[in-house]
């Protein structure tokens, strides 16, 4: 079912691919026009089948657009959604698929024209891999998509936004931008902090003697560097009470071992065995997030 | 290739259960005694092909072999070993695969008889599963095994051993049983730690908005609590140095993001990911450790 006449994806690495895969694959969107800063991204999404259209100039790509998808770097969000806002027609939507939300809001508060909507969205979904050659018809099946409407957002927008993340397959959840954020930086800026410090403390010359546990445990320290520098700057209060909440389980862990006082060992590790079955149990499968 | 006539397997979990598949299948060994605490245990096992005989009499299991290895929880092994020693025939050699070796070299110091030997091993495999029911015949191919002898093993007992684990498809390597337990806090005890404490931290009602980072992350901590309890127990010394290490560099993250200090931010998150992706590149499958 047609959703969209024209839909605008800005910055076409793997998820604005695939969105643009999904939409077009699914007959979700008329055309969809990939706006990036670099042809050769825009040619792979095109070949990709992601995109119906290409332009290098966001201001053209998002005049005709009834729906315009941010997907850049958390660090530039904010200013293509303004960007977008003073060049699209009234009654365009406007989202992104930012890993923050609530600076991305405050940033953008004021620099709407009447009649543009901003709606932020948030796919679990991604991976170690990126770019558009990448781009998965499928990636948000099954997917939880967090949505951060306010007081000000209109039920009809809302509805439209809910529909496109239902139809892509994902599972849609709604929450305050600063509930996002703070759940997000417990189950996966934290973890993308102490993976990285893992990776960092481990000497060279015993990466050789490392094996299954250590290459899990790691393995989201092979993200962009840059990019998460900025998810960490856009998140800062949150990320240091999720931080703060895991230091004090660390204590009571290396307290417990240098006692030694095997129950209370015994005890955090069956709490953590606990939650780690249950996202076993419950998870679909293993998108980064 | 046989290299033993009776080899006897004490303890038949995932890694008894593979050690005495790999070794009928390959025809490395005669006869394959298990020993178990409990007849289902060893029932699978024989029933899977790991073993030709089966007791529940660890004197009686190693009477008459000339290898016994000791795949017991790291809490037993000592024990095990010095029963064994007390009841096997002269000349047999004994080795185990337990996670840690200082603390069972030191225990079992000075109870082994004349003309019995031990030397330890840690093959750096495993997984989440465990069971013989989930034995493989190819569990150690490709994987590190690190042996630890010391100034009174003898070199034909090094060479029996290291043949032993190479014929399995392993790549061995000779460090001293101090060395290999600094190495291995860094590169499975502490992860183990770390993906514990962030699994703990983790509030009850965040599970559900958790991706593949999180699970990543986290997954060795669904092993077994009282396994990992005894792995820590057996070592403090080691585990708290590396414990060190990883909160200098979680702390130095902090700081960075907090000032914030986007060129030193930079510079822990690329050298994490340069180490990750050595291992990427180096590793070639994901036994856990």
């Amino acid at each position: 079912m047609q959703r969209f006449r024209t839909v605008a994806i800005v910055g076409v690495g793997l998820i604005g691919a695939s969105l643009g895969l999904g939409l077009l694959r699914r007959r979700l969107a008329n055309r969809v026009i990939g706006i990036g800063r670099r042809e050769e991204s825009l040619r792979v999404a095109l070949t990709r089948g992601a995109l119906s259209h290409t332009t290098l100039h966001l201001a053209e790509g998002v005049a005709e657009a009834d729906l315009v998808i941010v997907c850049t770097p958390v660090g530039r969000i904010a200013d293509d959604i303004r960007l977008a806002a003073q060049n699209c027609q009234s009654g365009t939507l406007i989202t992104d698929v930012g890993s923050t939300k609530a600076e991305i809001v405050a940033q953008v508060a004021g620099f709407l024209p009447s009649g543009v909507t901003f709606i932020g969205s948030h796919p679990l979904a991604g991976g170690e891999r990126s770019g558009p050659q990448f781009a998965e018809v499928d990636l948000f099946d099954g997917r939880a998509v967090i949505v951060t409407p306010d007081k000000t957002t209109r039920p009809d927008d809302l509805d439209a936004l809910w529909a496109l993340w239902t139809d892509l397959g994902a599972r849609v959840l709604r929450m305050t931008a600063e509930e996002h954020d703070r759940a997000l930086a417990a189950t996966s800026h934290l973890p993308h902090l102490v993976a990285a410090a893992l990776a960092a403390a481990t000497p060279d010359e015993l990466l050789d003697l490392t094996a299954g546990g250590w290459a899990d445990s790691t393995r989201i320290a092979a993200g962009d560097p840059e990019l998460w520098r900025q998810i960490f700057a856009s998140n800062r209060g949150p990320l240091r009470a999720a931080l703060a909440r895991f230091e004090d389980r660390l204590a009571a862990l290396r307290e417990s071992i240098e006692r030694p006082d095997d129950r209370a060992l015994l005890e955090i590790l069956a709490t953590a065995k606990e939650r780690r079955d249950i996202v076993s149990r419950t998870s679909s499968t293993g998108g980064t997030a």
